[in-house]
């Protein structure tokens, strides 16, 4: 099976502008790859990178400067057999929780992300095409039925979050590994908690 | 097994309160602990409610006015052999995600919530304690270091949504399913999509 993971490597992650300038949310979306690369390695499969950008990463790359619905069904178009694609910023994903995904049955496995995405996906029905859009999770599973496929959907927080927004911080300080974490911290990033949800913040004091 | 399901009945969702008033999230708080009641049952378990005031609902209510965290720890002091805990606004889950955590192995079994709380959690050790305040997940873990007890993670997205935010209630229209999504389908909630997560806006305009 062929693991796709697609990538922005020219304006990544603009919606942490609150909290990241520009260099720094290159490096971090840089970090998040890596993880996600390792981790896919752990579970047994060669990754490969789709990235809008050439980026020189420690694995194959394909450069498709096309938005990313049309970059992964390039992907799918040219395609025979299974294919996962993985996000490149789910720096919570672990081996075991991408395994649930690439061991699923079913012609299409869905994993959906907070607020309508779809974070990952498996596919081993070569007519399957995305559409990344609005809720994307909900046409994915209206595609498969058009289809006539078989859908199942992965129940994983791990892949679930993906880190687009300053709330999807603490997220990674809280349960995410690797690179992207320590590296946080080494930005000064650390959790506050009150009677709602944890933030984070960023500053040089010891929580 | 015990199981165990605390509703606030007192004051419920206050944090959903600029999108509903008062005697909305009352009602909304209601059928999601119908919903959950139901999802509990269709495991096999019988659901025990405690509440912090009286509250009409079709299985056995324990009234315990103090806060979340007393109250839970006043369960299990009292308790000999399993209980788990479920909290009331977990709209999204299905009986397979909660059979997940009723049969996973280990002696405390942790279901993570958005921004670092513990939505759902088992314990088969009696000596086990919860502290909901702050960042409850990261406490509940180094609680079950301490005692050395063994301790597993489920990793479910249904499980790890609780309705507590406005931002939460696009999870339910997009995935939850039975009285809670229908509630907020006829309060004239759906879903609208923009380059991002997608929202929840409320209208009578159809979507």
């Amino acid at each position: 099976m062929r693991v796709v993971v697609p990538f922005d490597g020219r304006e990544p992650k603009t919606r942490l502008s609150p909290t990241l300038d520009r260099e720094e949310r290159h490096d971090f979306a840089r970090l998040m790859l890596d993880d996600v690369i390792d981790t896919v390695r752990k579970v047994g499969y060669d990754p490969e990178v789709l990235a809008n950008v050439p980026v020189d990463v420690d694995t194959r790359v394909a450069v498709d400067e096309r938005p990313l619905t049309d970059a992964v069904n390039g992907v799918l178009d040219g395609c025979k057999g299974p294919v996962a694609v993985v996000m490149a910023d789910l720096a919570l994903a672990t081996p075991a929780a991408l395994k649930r995904l690439f061991d699923a049955g079913g012609d299409i496995v869905l994993a959906p992300g907070l607020g309508g995405g779809t974070n990952a996906f498996l596919t081993r029905d070569e007519r399957f095409r995305v559409d990344y859009h609005g809720a994307s999770v909900r046409d994915h599973r209206e595609a498969a039925r058009e289809l006539d496929a078989s859908l199942r959907t992965v129940d994983s927080f791990r892949l679930a979050v993906d880190v687009d927004e300053p709330a999807d911080i603490p997220e990674v300080l809280l349960h995410g590994g690797g690179r992207s974490r320590r590296w946080l911290r080494e930005a000064g990033f650390r959790l506050v908690t009150d009677d709602g949800r944890v933030d984070a913040v960023r500053g040089t004091e010891q929580s």
